[in-house]
């Protein structure tokens, strides 16, 4: 449940950052400009724990070592730990909100031990992230030119598109693609002639597959609707103008296509990020360009970068070691 | 797992129709101009179902005392029993198409048992339907003056747009709507906030919920997309905007709602008609009421007129009876 990349005990630690999401923990041993010294995970993501107890001991496990080491270290999270259902919950930050806002509303759980509060957005219905706010703190660390005007698009479960503006998050959307995509994968009508999900993985970075994807963006691009389009990978299937083990991608496709067709609807921004895990942000990637959109920046894992930064502003560091 | 709803045998029978969906079987025993003298039901769908002596059980078990009591009976089927993974497959009549074209397609399985051809369009997808085919046929001969050119919407699992012209099924859509329902409402992070499944029955007759659901279609009609309105079932629920015995209704509003306004981008018929269960129907009904849509007809129950028109048109009565 648990890996280590690297057995050693590591030098001048300053901060342990905490990436802790709904079905993992990610922990970072931070040096000297926010280095990373090791990194660590396990799967005791704050959906799976329940009391305080289980969070602490779920930490515990993880990082108890690190924290023996060098006893006084400061440790900051961010994500679904900070939840309603999470350790404790650190209310959310309403947008427009910058990186000093986080920092000032982090909050102190246990001696040395603080959560990011997560953002709201009130919009033409209310919106939620935890963690991404992290993410997104850590992209415009290492790419400054972003903090101007910009549009970085988080994907996943529940994919993020934020608006930057003036060095602020201004507001964001969530679209629930990756949801629906495991929904429709595993328990839909369009899962039966699909080969089981194992197998669809080997062929992902196929050409065919690549194919399959772009027609499934291409169809996202015209009327009709998603509840309508998604019976295509039905009857493309059942009378075979697509293969079997195409018809995930066409999937993804459609929904990754429809989600940006809806954000492309308001507007067109100055510059615009991928910011997460690199294979996903590729496919966003390719879908964007069907769309006749410029090639996006791609930032993966940024969360230690936003964590440091907000240990910093939110004065968690020793002066010294901070410089 | 039968029921009958009357039990003594009855008088003189000249068909018995089968109305053979994924998950139930519903069988009329008509006597003279297609009247209903007696119906039956069970949990034998095709899809709980495997092979051709299977289907011959469920069969005899709902209605062999019916064909014992008459021997020579013509029997009619209509829906999944006819797909590849029914009884047999009978092969789709493709649209445009009118009630002879199906008639002169239905297939011979056993005895005096027929099945009725699914249809199948070309639009900008490929589209099936199985077992709408006669319900449309049914209303058509219930309401003639719909045949001229009119909209029949068919709400349900999958539900189905068609567009009648002239006496003939020019085309029509698949909206995978109450699969979608089911999926997020059982195993989607927006199940969380909600009651039990059988707490909301209790509440879908109360003003409160029609509101919901009419906020869900309102919603709907806005921009944003769907991936991303579905994401308000769990915000509004977490900042307390929506009751928990609500979300429910707002998010069967925020399907139906974009189902109806991708339909509505192709043009306002002639007519519509609702065909179909009558309390989903109703739904629909007010739904479109939302978009300023004129009241249209609501017809539960066609099937059995359906099946004995094409058992007529068939050939498959005795011609002195059937007269």
């Amino acid at each position: 449940m648990q890996s280590q990349s690297q057995d050693s005990a590591p030098g001048p630690a300053q901060l342990i950052a905490l990436d802790w999401g709904s079905t993992r923990l990610r922990a970072y041993l931070l040096g000297a400009g926010g280095a990373v010294l090791a990194t660590q995970h396990s799967e005791a993501g704050a959906s799976v724990l329940r009391g305080e107890a289980a969070f602490a001991a779920a930490l515990a496990a993880l990082v108890g070592g690190w924290r023996a080491a060098q006893p006084g270290l400061p440790l900051l999270a961010s994500g679904m730990v900070g939840s309603q259902h999470g350790w404790r919950e650190a209310p959310y930050v309403a947008c427009p909100a910058d990186t000093q806002a986080l920092a000032r509303h982090t909050l102190a759980l246990e001696a040395g031990l603080h959560i990011v509060p997560g953002l709201r957005h009130e919009g033409t219905q209310p919106d939620v992230m935890r963690g991404e706010e992290t993410q997104i703190v850590g992209a415009l660390a290492q790419h400054p030119e972003l903090a101007a005007s910009a549009c970085l698009v988080l994907p996943g479960t529940h994919s993020k598109w934020a608006r930057v503006q003036g060095g602020r998050i201004t507001g964001f959307a969530t679209h629930m693609t990756g949801e629906l995509y495991a929904l429709l994968r595993q328990h839909s009508v369009l899962a039966r002639l699909m080969p089981p999900e194992g197998d669809s993985a080997a062929s992902a970075a196929a050409p065919a597959a690549a194919q399959a994807f772009e027609r499934g963006v291409q169809a996202a691009r015209q009327e009709g609707g998603l509840a309508h389009q998604l019976f295509a990978v039905r009857t493309l299937g059942l009378f075979r103008q697509l293969a079997p083990e195409a018809l995930a991608d066409y999937l993804s496709g459609l929904l990754i296509g429809h989600e940006i067709a809806s954000e492309l609807r308001t507007g067109t921004p100055a510059q615009r990020a991928l910011v997460g895990e690199p294979a996903l942000c590729a496919r966003y990637a390719q879908a964007l360009a069907c769309f006749g959109q410029p090639a996006p920046l791609q930032l993966p894992h940024t969360a230690p970068a936003g964590l440091w930064l907000l240990a910093q502003q939110a004065g968690l560091l020793a002066t010294a070691q901070a410089a």
